[in-house]
């Protein structure tokens, strides 16, 4: 068996959430609701956009809008340089939003993780189960 | 009058924690008490040892220990390598305690924010509220 040349591991974290995903989709695109469940950022829904994900602490993520499908898909790089190849993280996050009878079901998956970075693995399972906590309470607010 | 060469900004948040110095020594010096309110990391409380304080979302910065007075002072570098001047962020972390009738008053100062770094200052700003404010809930927690 012929072993492919690079490996990486996905985060997968999917979430019920009791809204439409026309309010969820808004949470993912408005950098003013981006900012309220995951970070600071210059996002817009453009394909080929650049921007930043800018944590309070002063870290900083390059990301790059590579697919939208509005209130289906959303997919961007989710980058962050550091000459520490053990954190030096090159990945895609991408949201899938399936109405459902009771509202949306939420997919994320974050692929890109290579099998040496398990810290970086370890803390983004943590990460985005708080991320999407925190976006549903978002999404319970807004109107 | 003499522009210095080069200028920068300071943030400063203290706080009122009614438990004795010596609580809040240990969860600004034990990593799995670290890990609680700030961030993960292999500090160690010997200076120049270098370390790593890891977000959950893949963001790291790279920090050496400069000064340790147990249970009084503890000083180390914040930095944060990127491309970007206006998110490479060369900083210096001071926490300092003094005993109180009711506790200890706790400050905190980071020093290093250029002019330009808005984005970082203001983000700094809440953020060690917000660190602060799990430090202490952390403290209330721990025998």
């Amino acid at each position: 068996m012929i072993q492919p040349a690079t490996e990486s591991r996905s985060v997968i974290v999917e979430r019920e959430i009791a809204f439409p995903p026309e309010k969820i989709w808004r949470a993912l695109t408005q950098p003013h609701l981006i900012e309220e469940w995951l970070m600071k950022s210059d996002f817009k829904p453009v394909i080929g956009h650049r921007f930043n994900l800018r944590g309070e602490w002063g870290g900083v993520l390059d990301c790059e809008v590579l697919a939208i499908e509005p209130e289906k898909t959303l997919s961007y790089t989710w980058n962050f340089a550091h000459d520490d190849d053990a954190f030096d993280l090159r990945s895609v996050v991408t949201f899938t939003l399936t109405p459902t009878s009771k509202g949306t079901h939420l997919r994320m998956e974050q692929v890109g993780f290579r099998p040496d970075q398990k810290q970086a693995y370890g803390g983004a399972r943590v990460g985005w189960q708080q991320f999407l906590e925190n976006l549903e309470q978002l999404v319970a607010r807004i109107d």
